[in-house]
């Protein structure tokens, strides 16, 4: 299987195959997923909606479906696929193990293997949860005049673990992960406002400002993604991430449970206005 | 245990007690229900949330939470017990096989007692799910002036099976049910407005008018609670209702479910307000 990265796009300049891959459609982006391109999906398919993925065993369904429920800003569910399901209407015509530029599998908690094809890893049991992902919005805020500084420095969005807790639920537990944008001073406001009309996909900041109230040493060396420059005058703003899940399988010890790639997510049929609110 | 209903207190009269139970408290209309007390719960607490119940044991529980996550109208999950779990910040320092007035056990999804006290019944495994129920916004509704017909003439809420089917999740499906309250034609718009603000709680309504195109041939029989006397010149406006899972029930056939008697809700100790989104 090929694994061709961001970078190896061999026919055409980085600018051009930025404006390209943003009027793709959801299915074109998937079928150059699945035909081996990987890559981070922040900006393509301008105003669909983008999802992380988190496949567990049947015996884990409830207690993860649950887990979600108690925590709706991080985990807000777009759709399930039950136990051999492969497809569904976000991802018409596609399969969720092929469809997803890059995936993660975790063995009793531990990253075992990144990999472009899940196919191999993958098993009937498996309950596959779709969770809104916060570049969803990203459109959005651009709409408005907020920049979204690491689509403009052209690397994937940085991801942090905080110290707060999650909501438990049975066996699955773990900190709430953050994505993180700085925003100019003058225009948080707006972006609190713009985001707050997404409630099903993250929705409002959780914080906005200092990192170390959550926990947070080191704003240059993320968890997950890639560290940011943060301009002069700009406010970290930390929105509820959807590798939360990821982080409560690493802590909890599924036997198996298969992911995206942080940042490398399913690019869905759903359009972003159908997650906003008046 | 004693089983008075409703028209059964001696101390005072209707009135009275009914300006009485709407001050009372949530752990105050609990501790009633606790004591024997059998009443529709439509009216108690005013500002407090009042939830359905529908307990199934734990192998059910995975479809039975994704039915309520892919039929959001109907089934909004305000809380969840899980197995061994009697009570929660939904209802502090009490019972969940106590403190609803009034209890169902479907048996292979037949109706095989109605009681009052569910302990005899319960089971250990079982999972008890707290669902939104359109109470919450009647104070809303009654705030506004728009009037509530059911509360007025002093009868349960009528609801009815469509011929809607909600979404399916593994064994579990069914029809939508619905909760439907007549609303002066020049009232529908704020009924609508009003209700909207409230997503956790149902909701908009899901039909306004002719009740035939839902299927439902005779609004002066509903399938649970009472008919009401409608109005010359008020509109019949339906709104999903948490009574879906058990009709859900009835059709798919777990072994064991206990429910809350329609009408006859968890008064729960969050406010109405809660589920109000601006």
């Amino acid at each position: 299987m090929p694994q061709p990265d961001q970078h190896s796009h061999p026919d055409r300049p980085a600018a051009e195959a930025n404006a390209d891959t943003s009027a793709l459609s959801p299915a074109e982006a998937r079928a150059r997923f699945r035909a081996g391109l990987v890559t981070p999906t922040s900006g393509y398919s301008a105003g669909f909606a983008q999802a992380n993925l988190l496949a567990v065993p049947q015996e884990y369904a409830f207690v993860f479906l649950l887990f979600a429920q108690r925590n709706p800003k991080p985990c807000p569910v777009l759709g399930v696929l039950e136990a051999g399901q492969l497809s569904s209407e976000l991802l018409a015509g596609g399969d969720i193990r092929t469809d997803v530029p890059l995936y993660r599998v975790y063995r009793d908690g531990e990253l075992a293997a990144e990999v472009p094809d899940i196919r191999e890893h993958w098993r009937d049991d498996l309950v596959a949860f779709l969770i809104g992902c916060s570049f969803t919005f990203e459109s959005a805020l651009l709409d408005n005049g907020v920049p979204v500084a690491h689509i403009e420095q052209g690397v994937n969005v940085p991801m942090y673990r905080t110290r707060v807790p999650a909501a438990p639920a049975g066996r699955f537990s773990g900190p709430l992960v953050v994505s993180m944008r700085p925003v100019p001073a003058a225009q948080v406001a707006d972006a609190v406002r713009i985001t707050s009309r997404h409630p099903a996909v993250h929705g409002a900041p959780v914080h906005v400002g200092d990192p170390a109230e959550l926990g947070i040493t080191d704003l240059a060396r993320p968890d997950f993604g890639d560290p940011v420059e943060i301009a002069d005058g700009a406010v970290p703003v930390f929105w509820a991430c959807g590798v939360t899940p990821q982080a409560a399988v690493m802590e909890s010890r599924p036997p198996l449970a298969i992911a995206h790639a942080p940042g490398h997510m399913l690019v869905a049929d759903a359009r972003d206005i159908a997650y906003q609110v008046p």
